[in-house]
């Protein structure tokens, strides 16, 4: 038995292909003292894969040569570390390979759920994301009018079932017909935006008579622009990624508006990442599990199957493909 | 006795200048019931004043022969209005002309104080800006790095001041040498970084070694930007004004790394005006005054005689001629 490994054989100048990257061998590794092997189970995939290849984030950046970076919920097969033993699975930063060895302290138990791949979406980082960008940046009231981009996505498809939850008039955008008829007759959406079919700004206002209060930005770019300029006084927006500038080069300029209108409509314009919230995360569990359990929040996933797709499937989220969570089952 | 007024003959399509307004004369107006008439004594100029020329903000858009719109230190001369007698002193929306009649109920009594013109400056918009943008919304603590741009303006001279109050390290930015050192040398900056002598990306970097905490930000377009790009995590942006960007045609596009860097350091940038904190004001004041009376604040004026040089002395504020507060002498 070996390691399958993805390596990020070269850095993307432009659009990231599949060509990026390629299928390594190595052996499996040995925890040390302190330490665990884990088997990965399912990989998350994120549009922020793609931001690590363009500079350091929140973590450093990647270098060509490097195994692909990824978080995978992850089984443990060998454990030299209290608290943690053989069968215990957990969320790990393993990269795209089938073994990795971790530090201990790093890792914690998850519940063991069915299904497991509900770790990974609504009870992971995507329904985390969702809900502490919405409920604590964008502090959304009911009757008021919440707009998200990538609507169809992990986080979106979840923003703006929690915001219809908590009463308030929701709008999607996404890309193509087909998409924008799924937000509303699928998940409940008042209204969506098909940002392909032109003037996003325009459809925006139609769809918004009363204006935007609160907006979920995933995408960053004119779609930021276009909803910048909708925003109510005192309107929040809650800036969670930029996926339109990540698979490219870095765009030459920003949105314009900024900082114009953000001072005229009083704007709070909050960037976060799902960590930030750490001593939160048992309430939102709590929230969330509610909902699934009674029906208010659908959760989507999407399952590309075999380590070797991984390379592909990212590429197809980039271009936006998915609908809801999408992960890769290595085993 | 006639009501002089300076007129916007024409919106600048470009730059202001003295040529887009004209004296007029009219008649002075008498006040109805629950109104009042008043007399302008001092103009208070702001870069707001160009903003208004650009489109609808908090206010309504000019229009071509208004008289200029503008708030002005006025003394009461005719009161049908309870609350309000003969001699009484008041912030009022008097435009640019000598006399005005206006709604009793807008109005507020000013307290008496030597000078008077402190209540167009540090107890007026100017410093109540200052103070809840910096406070309020840059959430300041000592030790921080607190940048602020428009350094040697009305608002901009106060902000580093109050910021070096509570103990922040404090850095400046401004136009030229000269005013440069006057921060340093008289208002106690810590350091100051000249916009006109090259790179403020880099100039930022070295006199920001800890990287920015909280930025004031008058100005917006390419200093927002050199600001945005050396924040620290969890900084935070207040948004006074973006004075770059008003005297001249609206710019083609906005800062880069917008919204990528406000994710990734988790920042909070939040516009505001000062009409945001009225109830907050009294409290605000009262710091302003202790701080003043006990000369840890100093108050810049810059005063310039006669109405008819108002169009001049906003153009020229508009250059970055003030240093403190710009007003004009009116009686």
């Amino acid at each position: 038995m070996t390691n399958r490994q993805i390596v990020l054989e070269q850095l993307p100048q432009g659009k990231l292909s599949p060509d990026h990257f390629r299928l390594a061998q190595a052996a499996i590794p040995a925890p040390g003292e302190g330490e665990v092997l884990v088997r990965t189970r399912y990989i998350s995939l994120d549009a922020a894969n793609r931001a690590w290849m363009q500079g350091a984030t929140y973590r450093a950046a990647l270098a060509a040569g490097d195994v692909m970076a990824g978080g995978s919920l992850a089984e443990v097969m060998e454990s030299k570390t209290p608290g943690l033993a053989k069968g215990d699975l957990v969320f790990a930063d393993t990269g795209w390979q089938d073994y990795a060895v971790l530090p201990g302290k790093s890792l914690a138990k998850l519940p063991d759920l069915a299904p497991i791949t509900h770790l990974l979406s609504v009870y992971g980082v995507a329904g985390l994301t969702a809900y502490f960008g919405l409920l604590e940046c964008g502090q959304p009231k009911a009757g008021e009018t919440v707009v998200v981009s990538a609507a169809a996505g992990s986080v979106g498809s979840l923003v703006g079932q929690i915001a219809k939850i908590r009463g308030c008039k929701v709008v999607g955008i996404a890309g193509g017909a087909a998409k924008s008829a799924w937000l509303k007759d699928e998940l409940g959406f008042d209204e969506a935006v098909d940002y392909k079919a032109g003037d996003v700004r325009r459809a925006l206002r139609a769809a918004c008579p009363n204006g935007i209060d609160v907006y979920f930005d995933n995408v960053g770019g004119e779609i930021f622009e276009a909803a910048l300029f909708n925003m109510n006084n005192f309107g929040r927006i809650a800036c969670c990624g930029a996926v339109s500038q990540y698979d490219g080069a870095a765009p030459p300029h920003g949105p314009r508006g900024v900082p114009g209108l953000i001072v005229t409509k009083r704007l709070n314009v909050r960037g976060f990442i799902v960590s930030d919230f750490d001593e939160q995360r048992e309430g939102a569990l709590s929230d969330l599990k509610s909902w699934v359990e009674s029906g208010k929040l659908k959760v989507l996933e999407d399952v590309i199957d075999g380590l070797e797709n991984a390379p592909s499937a990212l590429v197809g989220l980039l271009a936006g493909e998915n609908r809801g969570k999408r992960m890769v089952k290595v085993s």
